[in-house]
């Protein structure tokens, strides 16, 4: 198989894998950056997450419109197009509804990483509110000027909160993508139930962030083990590529 | 297929997608007015919705009784009769007691729309008391002068709580107040949640709650998406009807 | 099939559902009183509800103890014992250690009625404490001193709490007791989130909680739609007796 | 079959277990001392515990390596080394990153026993942040002296929280190790949860703690009615060993 076929595969299991783990319902989508050409990037057509197969997906130009395909794609696809363009080290963009995340964009307290699983948020996660530039709105981004304005609120970071509506989130693979968008909202339910014992919550160091970015790789038997475990959750045990159960330790 | 033969197989799928969201248990319905003679409506017999099949589905007439029908009907069809009454924008009716509604019959703070899915909620939510008018009764909406009284608190709205009871929601399509009934718990979550943290919580604006009602479109891709998506997931996937998968983008 | 057939049909049909609805775990038991001899009762061996089949149903004296069988009973039997001899209005008797109703033998606020289905709790809930009569225990009842103690801290009402342990639930049927049993879990957390609003609590008034008891009928449609569902979720579908489908409105 | 063979056999029901109770997700293990060599214990190689099959059992030495064994272990394998040196009474060890445990590593209230079923955490439980010794790491403990100081935390205790992480229990054997880590979630949630409604929490006394300790029995009926729920839930009723259906009372 090519690397384009790869990573295909893999966008359909990202899809599965959200859809069972409660990211998303109906809406919400994953998409990823084209491995032989950096302007494009490939997503399902308008489809429930858990229904995506591989025949489902859509290659994107870099406006957010589908290449040669007339089929209906999400309203939001700008939300994609927007963050391919702006952050070039993106390869892999989720943008859900998640609903643990929700209660965090309504009010001044910061979602932060607290549990070392949701250290790739990265720190204090802005909140993008959509009506401070566009007004009253459906609030959904529908289009690419409203898309660059979320990409830039999220800036160098890894997630950004969208107010009253949900997150998107950034990583460097499909794999990582996947991983930081199941375990943000388990990041959110631990933050809010330690606020309300009282008192002073500890959220992680700069320091602890860092090295916990620094030590992580994308190709470990660590992150591998997620990866299959997900999958098989979500049904498709089967269709994971890497013969894992033969490797040995290095 | 008729019409008709089309609708009575949604509420069909309604009710199970219903039952499989836990929207309802044992307790809970759903109806729809009928498409050829307003003044009456379709429901099932009493019977838990997650196991209502399409012959379980009795005709009633406008004070809420069953047509030409011995069996045993729901205690509280006079809801849906009352409303039907009263509105006649509206097309489908549900009654429900999804627990994380209920708290915000108990106390004075409104349920109001704080995420974009909850916009068709359509503003604070009203309270109806059958103890103010009615005194101390089972709280069961068990005759017309009852059912009219929730019609009035209800207003021109789509949604009216039952205090210690459930909810009332309507909209102009199945498929609409399913969705509407499906997303109620979870904004009620989401604002429950947001409260817990302190200070003041966003809610949608009244201009986005009208942008969104105008942009709301009862056959677009994405109503079907989700409608699509329940269904599969009630184990009704095979039953809904249009063909969307060979549907292209106009 | 004679009458003592059909209870103890419903007696394994209650154990499952108690088993499915999250009311017990491996731990908690269901009871119910002898039709023919009123100072005996059935219940399962030691074994999980979940597991429990008519051959693991043991008739136990009004001291608690199995009536010529070896096997292994469980440890808290002298509960049921205790309350069959104390009520003889009493027909099946639960307990349990359902999550959510826990937090309230912890504290001084009462459990009471706030929902319509909660109404059967039938006011403020006594909690009992084990340690108040007995020191320190393990918490279990596990002879009749302390059963009878439960036994008059639950008076004439139909729950007690035990704190740090559980609840007790008392009813003039399988069904009645099951449902009450199932809607007390959601009665605590629907009161839990209304409290955590802040404000006054409305809670069913006595007139409300009259209403509802007088006005239940252990043989109405309303109560067999639950049965049926409940029994269909939890896999025993097909074991109920009545063939409610061909029944009729009276 | 062999003790050693049992004892393997436990530990693939135990990962399984685990798993399905939500106690670990991809993340999180289970290890058993050695039955004829104190200074090893058994563990997975790098796998998530759902997936764990007997020839995925590895041993470990002392200083928590593989023993002639080129297959990828958990990172954290050092928790259980570091623990089995320390604790001459530990026969098994769980490190798991339960949700509901993690708020109360954040804030300065201590998780402490509430409910019977917590009754094994034995007292208020220590936090052990890895902060305070070893500085901004990545939060795992990832060699010998990290865990030696975790376990010098823990100390005579049964549970120690690791900050922003997980929790690691002990017991003396795989069942008792079982049962404390799948409840001690809940004795968490069930704690918040009073906390919650204002005033003081009852806990447990310290004589309470330990008549529920002295009364313990590792093959007791109500232990293994726990295991064999479990397991069948887990899919592993088929691979319990001892046949308790045939088993009489004393």
């Amino acid at each position: 198989m090519s690397q384009l076929d790869d990573l295909l595969r893999d966008l359909v299991i990202g899809n599965r894998i959200l859809a069972k783990e409660d990211v998303v319902d109906a809406y919400g989508h994953i998409s990823v950056r084209h491995p032989h050409n950096s302007k494009r990037f490939f997503m399902s057509r308008s489809l429930a997450p858990e229904l995506v197969e591989r025949h489902d997906l859509i290659e994107f130009d870099q406006e957010g419109e589908p290449v040669n395909d007339k089929r209906h794609p999400y309203l939001e696809r700008f939300i994609h197009a927007a963050i391919f363009e702006a952050r070039p080290d993106v390869t892999a963009v989720v943008h859900a509804h998640a609903e643990d995340t929700l209660p965090f964009g309504l009010v001044s307290t910061p979602l932060e990483p607290v549990i070392h699983s949701g250290s790739f948020i990265g720190g204090k996660v802005p909140v993008w509110d959509i009506r401070k530039k566009f007004g009253d709105t459906n609030l959904l981004v529908t289009n690419m000027m409203q898309g660059r304005d979320l990409a830039k609120c999220m800036g160098n970071g890894n997630v950004a909160l969208m107010r009253g509506h949900g997150f998107v989130s950034t990583a460097r693979s499909i794999i990582e993508v996947v991983r930081l968008s199941v375990y943000l909202p388990r990041n959110a339910r631990v933050q809010m139930n330690a606020m309300r014992m009282g008192g002073k919550v500890k959220v992680l160091s700069k320091g602890e962030i860092a090295a916990r970015a620094t030590g992580y790789k994308p190709d470990s038997p660590e992150t591998w083990r997620a990866w299959e475990y997900w999958a098989t959750r979500a049904g498709c045990g089967s269709k994971i590529g890497r013969p894992l159960r033969t490797r040995t330790k290095k």
